[in-house]
Parts: C-alpha cells; structure tokens; sequence
C-alpha cells in the first residue's frame, strides 16, 4: 500500500461518502519543496480541491499533516497542521495546534490525512497503527469536546488522543475550532468543515516509531546540541515561567492592547488580567509533547459568582479578546468563558471580537435592547458572557446572526456597523492594535487565512526582543515581514512552536540540520527559507485563484483613520498602500497583489500554476 | 451530621464489614495539638486500632487524611497522608503522596476518612460532595493502576481522582503501593492493606469551597507574601529544572549513592541514569495541583529492547533502587521497570531492594541457578527486571517470598542472607549510605516506619543546601535530626511538600501564618514545632506499645562494620550506639529508647498513654 523509499509523506485518505480508505505517498521532491505539514497541506489543497467550492461542500478537502521531526525526540516539534478551505473566509484556512496529537499520530504509521466526501449520518475515525475505522458517532452528536474525548479515550486509553469538535463545530458556527485536550486548531471554522462532514473526531494511537533517515546523527545532533541549547537560554526558562500572558503587560506598555473593541490601546484594569494574575489563579503547569518549557497553565476560579470554573489558559489572545477588547476586568469570568468556549469548539478570538463588535454596536445605538433580546451589552459588562456564547455556539436566536461572524452581521445589519468590524478578509483580528506596530499592519494585511497575527509575528516590534526596531517605522517592513512570514512558513510546516523557533534556543540552522538528518535530503538554511517562500505563495496563490485581490489585503477603516487617542501610540494610524507598496515589491508581487511569472518561475510554481 | 464550629476535622467513617457510613468530627483542641494529616491520623491510629492488631486484620484502621490549608490558593499543598498498620513492617505507617488527590478529597466536603473491616467482595468507594457509596469492583479486581483509574475516572470525568491498588496490593505483597495518577503511596504495604480489606480504590470529587477562619486575610497572605516568595526564589526555578533526578549526582559526588545492594557508594555508570539523562528522556512535563514549580516528567524511550516504554518519572529514588543499587545504568530498562512497578502497584525503593539484595545473595552462592528458577541474577543484568517484578506482583514461584520483603526472605533461606537485607524494622532502605551521612544513619534507624530517609531529610547535609553541616561528624547530629524531624513532622501534617518547605520560598513561619488564618486558631512557630514533636512522639509511642523496643533502632551490619571501600566517603562505618545515645538524650527518651514520663507530660500524651 505504502510507496518505498521515502522517510516521509505516508498519506492516509478517507472518503466519507464512499466510506473507502486508501493510501498514497508524496515523493521526496515534494517534500524537498514544501517540508511538511502547512507546506504539503497547502500543495495538496491546490491540487484537489475544485476551484471555487463551496467550504461547506463534501468536496472540500480536510487535510490534517504532521512532519519529518515530529514524533523523534526534539524538542517541541509539536505543531500539526490543519489545511482546508475557510467558511468564515473562504481563503484557504491553515491552523496548528500542539500538545500531543500531532506526535502520536505520526507514530500511527501516517503522516497525515486527507479527508473528502460527507458521511450520511455521524462518524468518528479511529486509527490505530494504521488500522483505520469509520464508526458510528450518533451517541457523540451534541456531546462538548470534553466529554467527547472523555468517551472515545475510554475506549483505547489515554495514550491515545483525540481531536474533536463540540456543537459549535456540529452547528456549522464559522469559528468553530477543533480541540484536542484544551489545544485548538483555531481560527477559520476548521470545526465547522468537520461539523459540515458529520465528522465528530478522529482518535488516533500509536506505537510504531518515526522512521529516520540517519538515526543516529539525528539522535546524536538533539543530544549534544539541541538540548544544550535548551538548558541554557534563559528565553525559554522565562517563557516558561509565565506563557503567552506575560505578552499582556508588555502590549499594553506599547499601547496596542485591543480595549473596547480597539477603540482604545491601552486598559486601565490589565493588571487584574496580565501574566501575574493568570499565574495567581493557577492550579497546575503541564508541557506538550517533548517541551521543557511547560508554559501551560491550567486556571480555577475559587470565589464568587464563577467560582468552580476550571480552564486550561486562558491564553493571552483569550485574555485580550474576551477581557480588554471587552472592557472586561474580571479574570473569572474570562476563566469561565474560556471554558465554554472550550466545550463548545468556539474560537476564543472569533468570539470575543464578535461580542466587543456588538458591544460597539449597542452603545452606538445601532442595535437596540430589542434586538440584543434584552441584554445590556455594554462594554465591561461580563455577565452577558455566558448567554451570549451559548447562543452563538447554538445558533438559539439572534446569535444565529452572530455565529456567521462579524463581517457578515455587519453586512446583515447594514446601518454602519460596517465600521465597526474588526476584520480581515472575514476573519477577525487578534490582540496587536496595528496602528502602534507598522510591520504587524502589513502581516494582518497579507496573512494568507486574513486578520491574523502568527503568520509573521515580528517579536522584535510588538514584544521587545531584540534586534529591536521601531515599531512606527515604515522603513524596511516590507521586507522585514516578508522575511518572516518565510521563516515562520518554515517554522510551521516543521511543527516547531513559536516560543523556541527564532534563534533562541532554535533557528533555521537548527532545524536544517534536523531535517536533513531526518529525511536524508540535505537542506541549508537557504533551501529552507526558499520553501518557506514558496509555502507563503502557494497560498497566496490558492487565494488569487479563488479570486481574491490586493483590494482584500485590506485593514479595518479604524486604524486607517482614526488616531488612537490614548497610550504611547497616540495618534498613530496606518498609511496601508505605502506599506503594501513596499511590501509587494520585497515579495516579487505586481502592484494589484498578483505574483509575477517571474516569481512564480522562480519557485518552480508556473506549471502548477496553469 | 456534622459538628460545628471547626474549619477542619470532618472525618467520614466507613466499615466496609457492616457497609455502614457514619461521620464524626474533631474538636479545635485536637487540631491545635495535631495540626492535620498526619498528626490527626497518628492518633486516631493510636485510639482506635486495636493493641497488637494484624495489619490484615479487618480491625487495622486504614486513614486518609487532609489538612487544613490543603485545597485553598496555598501553594504546593498537596501532600496527603495515609496511615495505617505497616504489613512490612508491623509500626505504625504514614505515607504521602501528592498530585491532585488530597485537594479534590478535600473539596469533597470531607477532610479525612477512616475505614474499618472488610468487604466480603471486592468493592471501591465513590466520594461525590459527601455523597458515599460503595459499589462492586469485582470487574475491576485484577486491573492495573492504570487502567482502574480510566475506568473509573470515565464514569465521573477526570476532575475525579481516583486512588487505588494495582495486583500488588490485591496478593497483599507486603510492600504494595496505592496509586493516584502516577503519584504513590508508597512504603510499608499500604495497597496491601487495602487489598487485606477487598478496597480496590476510592473516587473522589468536590465542587465544595474549603471553609477557611478568615478568609480576606488568608488569600491576602497568600498573594501578598507567599507568591512573591515563590517568585523570587531561585531554589524554585532550579528544583523545576531537575526534579529529584538532580540528586543523584550529588549524591555520587559524596560517595553515598547506594550501590549494588549498598557496597559501594559510588557507581560508575551515575552519568547513564542521572538528571540529566532523565530530562534527555523527558516527553512531557508537569505540576501537582497549585506548584509552580513543576518538577514531574514524564519519560519514554524511543529505541532498542525497552522502545515504548513510557512513565511518570522515574524520580530519584527508583533510579537508585532499580538502577545504580543493581548495578545497572540501563535508563531504558528503568523507566520500562518504573512503569511496570506503577501498573501493578509496587513500592519501587522497595522493589529494587529486594532484588539488589537477591543479586547479592546469587552472587556470593546463598543463591541457587536452581533457586532463581535459572535467572542469572548478577548485578548490571536489567533483563531481569521485568520478570521480577511480575514474579513479586502476582506472588509467582519463588516471587511468594519475594513479596514478603527482604527482611523475611532473609529469614527464611537463612545461610547468611540476613546480612544483606538492608532494612531496618523490615522496611527496606532508601538512596543514601548512612556511612557517609551520620544525621542520616539516626533517621534511618529511628524513622517511625523503619528505614526512611524522609522524616527527617537533613538537606544540608546529604545534598549540599546550606547552612552545611559536616556530614561525617557526630557532633550535634542528635539535636540536629530531633529538629528536622519535628519541623517535617509539621510539614508533613499540614501537607506541604518538602522540596519548597525548609524556608525557602516557605518555612514554619509562613505555614504558622497560614494556619493561623485557615483555622482561627492562634498558632506560632513554636507552637507547630511542639505540635510536631508530638506527633513524632506519639508515632513512637505507638511503636513502643506494638512491642518495639530501642532494640529496634538498628541498621544493617554492614553500616556498621563494613567501611565503604570507594569514593569519598571511603573508609566510614556508623558508630550508631554513640549517635542514638545522644539522639534519646536530645528526644527525652531513656536509654531504651522509651519516651521518658516527663516528655509524655509534656507534650500531654500522659493520659493518652495510660
């Protein structure tokens, strides 16, 4: 069934609607030129699935994908990917989530997934060291993504994990996640393109170990340099320390902490939010899969009116879009909220955007009590919290409406609540105001999957790390951003996390190493960077063909227009077409957003792109 | 049901002979002399077992206790107490364990739990917000930890805990442990005491708020001094790099690492199974309930004869006993071994013990080829490590005596094979070689469940903490080990974990703080030191009345005579009698080891006594 000879790209596919599993592989040539997971999954999207297709159709592809390092003993090489078409969107959607699923299905025998087709009634996919099942999941439909994964692991054991949606996912909201414990494959409605397949979860375990190409000098690189790393940077000893909380204080320094669905920059009650208030209310620490770090931290609220909630994070995208976007100062409530988004599949980003729009909206007297069905919904309000995430994960009312995201309430609604979506290419933004950090505009620009944040993350303008550079600076952004939107591509289509994977403990020289190592297909730096790039376009290019333009690399009229009026980036907004300008320009990308032939030829696209 | 008035003292009350479910309550003067868990267990232990009772009797009380500051924001409270009769070695016995358990049992509503008699079939107890029931475990008699655990936990989620025994306890091997997650109570039998009752496990889960006397002022203690504490301590950080492993240099570095059955205090393969190897192996990291310290991690091995293996740890004390005590720096085979003892549920410290001291007896020809069932029982030989332990857990062939320990097993083949049983009061001895630590040799010989490092830990003295102390002199020792071991005697019974608990981040001040606010009762340093000598005493009352004797305060032959031969401790033998004549001194005991009149009068056990 296997094709021989490569040490990566065994792919197992399923079509729901023939109920029929095969098998193929990837050449080594492919591999070569898009590394893994977000890489092939992106390839393999381009290839199959029909142009335009509806993201809800069973003819859009559902790929999950690991990669050539993950499951060895690296460190944090985690990051499966998740690549389909986006329902909120319709870009293509890559998501990546950590923890434990991604290692131990690669030692199923598969390194990844392509799902097609719609099953008739709910199923589940059990696959155990490439033995694949397709069972009945009637008994799991309406179950949250706790109990899911309770059940099905009672079944195989807890070695074994489970990747599933919640009604959220099953009720077709365009931001519902899929999760696997409390990691998200977030952003975008994976979960809603499994809810539209009646696909409740796939449970993988296995016990095969990952093929290396030279076992050895791989084994004895992770040994005698990678780990060495490890225990001496002092990055990931702080990281360790306090997660991705810790950014909360530091952005709201910067004045680009999202407050009151971005009206403001800074808020007055971060510190009742920030790193040092999620780590008072934490209840234990746990690491992913072979990480040192153990940033994750698990939060319990004892008193008062939320008192019991028990959540893994909450994050700090959590922290800022369910509390400062939200005007919302009370930690518990974000604790407990955090938790119904959990069990329900919602995305957390998604939903605390919804909600601050809404907000906006109420207090600017264009939705009335009459509408909101009563709710007061004024910004630092909390206790609407609850209720409202209850109706957007099932659709119960007007949060029908809310669940198709803000860009498409705004357009239902009309009345100008167009300006107050905060919004990219439909998916919502995340915790960095882009008026304070000029690199950052550009990344929520162009991020392949719209309004996000990760597929560049320039840590030197937004968090403080050095190299510095001036975050209000236009100069040099473009190829700045371009720079690392390629690195990342690297970075994620490898499955390495984000807090380890920029020099410190480990860079691209680093993961050259391990990937020649482990495919036994040498690769520099260089050849990895080229892939990234080539990664980064495929994308683009997956999108111009759906029919996207530059005109969708926009950003929200907000910070176009309107100048902070608080914080250290008062007064501050973009001017987006110099910084596009620049950037198309770094990119090989004509002024209208398209890549140039030239480019396309450069990185062995143009006969795929015909 | 319940008494009023107190902040702690609940105690739920279970004969599984009658099926009957009572509960009772402590009053606030047995707190303020006992503080908790242990102390509160020692004497109910000491009022309601009968005099002489066999530990297998149904009359043998087994006890589960809490503390009053367990299950709060308090940090690293999470220690547990178990006491019971000791089948090893017939004291009283008081185990710890960490985790989750003891803060879920005491949300449960309870604070501790007392059973009596035995079950006519095999059944577990269910612990729902003081709703009990006793169900059938007939389906589960036979199941490993493990799988007990997922069992159970899939009926009532996760955030039950489960504590239970594995085959081990069920076939009564006398130094079975019970099992919550991968956390043991271990030492002395305790699994198999409750396999004596057919009481494969307890479940618990608690939604209730843990009542605190002033509570403003508790959490306010806890975030205002305690948490910065632990923030600022450098201690903190470096213990949650390592965990125990980290000791296992140190120690060899002092030539006390106990090695092949304790000849030698050095081990030439230390650098194959220290911290650092572990940590090489870890996939995955994690914290008991509120550390942040997190010093837990998980390990698997990828490759060669023992690929698969995964396990909690292995913490300090089974790569000494399962590693350098057998000769063996095989880390593989000790994780494999690690595992197997927490499925089946052995005591590790223990289990390696016992086969360090067959190695011994095999090779200097005690030991038969024909007696060993053809097993080459040589040091270094990690083959056997699985078939032994699965001999002992199942009590099969010549595992029936294994099971009983060393001190029996020597007794019984006679020839000689007393003087290498290394144990004192039939416990086994734990990782450091009293010949180079003389504090230590005082701990061991006068530990109230025998031959015990932990009721007294003289860090500085076994693992280089300052203030240092020489370890190779005598002076002082009896003063010095009579302190320490009334400050854990505190510890232990308010539930604090050791690695945090000698003054940095806390010590007795903070935790008279924070008794002080969680009970409203008034209690000092002072206070808690007496309180702490107390239970110390009335532990060794209870062994005095059971018929031990200062007679019993021995150590192995071989500390005594035997110089060590290697490394730095080269050349030293115990002069016990002189150390225990100070130590009684110090203690108020008479020269016979027994609590003089004055000391009962003292401390006012002197009408408990009568």
């Amino acid at each position: 069934m296997m094709a021989k000879g490569g040490f990566f790209g065994k792919i197992l596919r399923v079509n729901l609607s023939e109920k029929k599993v095969t098998t193929s592989a990837l050449p080594d040539e492919f591999i070569k030129d898009y590394l893994g997971g977000r890489g092939v999954g992106a390839r393999i999207l381009y290839e199959e699935n029909p142009p335009r297709v509806d993201p809800y159709s069973p003819e859009n592809r559902f790929i999950l994908f690991t990669s050539p390092i993950m499951g060895t003993s690296a460190p944090c090489c985690v990051k499966y990917s998740l690549i389909t078409k986006s329902p909120l969107s319709g870009t293509i959607l890559m998501s990546l989530a950590g923890g434990f699923y991604g290692p131990v299905f690669k030692r199923s025998g598969y390194d990844g997934i392509v799902i097609s087709g719609k099953a008739p009634e709910p199923v589940y996919l059990k696959i155990v060291d490439q033995q694949v099942e397709m069972l009945d999941a009637r008994g799991l439909w309406g179950k949250d993504t706790v109990e899911t994964q309770e059940i099905l692991q009672s079944k195989l054991g807890r070695e074994a994990r489970v990747a599933c949606i919640g009604p959220a996912g099953e009720n077709l909201v365009r931001y519902a996640s899929i999760f696997s414990e409390s990691h998200a494959l977030g952003r975008g409605g994976g979960g809603a393109v499994m809810g539209s397949k009646n696909l409740k979860a796939i449970i993988v375990q296995g016990t095969q170990k990952v093929p290396l190409a030279d076992e050895g000098a791989f084994e004895g690189y992770i040994k005698n340099t990678i780990l060495p790393k490890f225990r001496a940077s002092e990055k990931a000893k702080k990281f360790g320390a306090y997660g991705t909380p810790g950014v909360l204080a530091v952005v709201n320094t910067q004045g680009i902490l999202p407050t009151r669905n971005y009206q403001q920059g800074t808020f007055e009650g971060a510190a009742a939010i920030d790193g040092e208030a999620v780590k008072q209310a934490a209840i234990r620490h746990a690491s992913c899969f072979r990480c040192p770090v153990a940033c994750r931290s698990y939060t319990r609220v004892e008193t008062g009116e939320y008192a019991g909630s028990e959540t893994e994070g909450p994050e700090y995208e959590t922290l800022f879009s369910l509390g400062s976007n939200l005007g919302n100062s009370s930690l518990p409530s974000i604790i407990a909220a955090n938790k119904l988004c959990t069990r329900y599949g919602l995305d957390t980003i998604s939903t605390g955007n919804v909600i601050g729009f809404v907000m906006e909206c109420f207090e600017r007297g264009i939705l009335s009590l009459k509408e909101t069905g009563g709710m007061e919904l004024r910004f630092g309000n909390h206790q609407v919290l609850g209720p409202m995430i209850q109706k957007i994960a099932f659709r119960e009312g007007w949060g029908d409406i809310l669940a198709e995201g803000v860009k498409r309430a705004a357009a239902k609604w009309g009345r100008g609540a167009q300006d107050y979506a905060i919004e990219v290419k439909g998916l919502e933004m995340s915790g960095y105001d882009p008026r304070g950090a000029m690199g950052m505009a550009i990344e929520y620009a162009t991020a392949p999957r719209g309004g996000c944040h990760q597929r560049g993350l320039i840590v030197q303008e937004t968090l403080g790390v050095p190299p510095l550079v001036d975050r209000f600076s236009q100069e040099g952004k473009g190829a700045l951003v371009k720079s690392k939107q390629d690195e990342v591509a690297v970075q994620d289509a490898l499955g390495f996390c984000v807090f380890v994977s920029r020099g410190d403990p480990m860079g691209l020289e680093e993961f050259a190493e391990m990937f020649s190592r482990a495919t036994g297909i040498p690769a520099t730096v260089a050849d990895l960077l080229k892939a990234g790039e080539r990664i980064f376009n495929i994308e683009r290019w997956y999108n111009l063909k759906e029919g996207f333009t530059g005109k969708d690399d926009y950003l929200p009229k907000r910070f176009l227009e309107q100048p902070l009026t608080d914080g250290p980036s008062k007064g501050r907004v973009v001017d987006l077409e110099k910084l596009l300008g620049d950037y198309y320009q770094q990119r090989g990308w004509n002024r209208e957003g398209e890549i140039k032939p030239e480019k396309l030829e450069e990185l062995g696209l143009k006969d795929l792109a015909k």
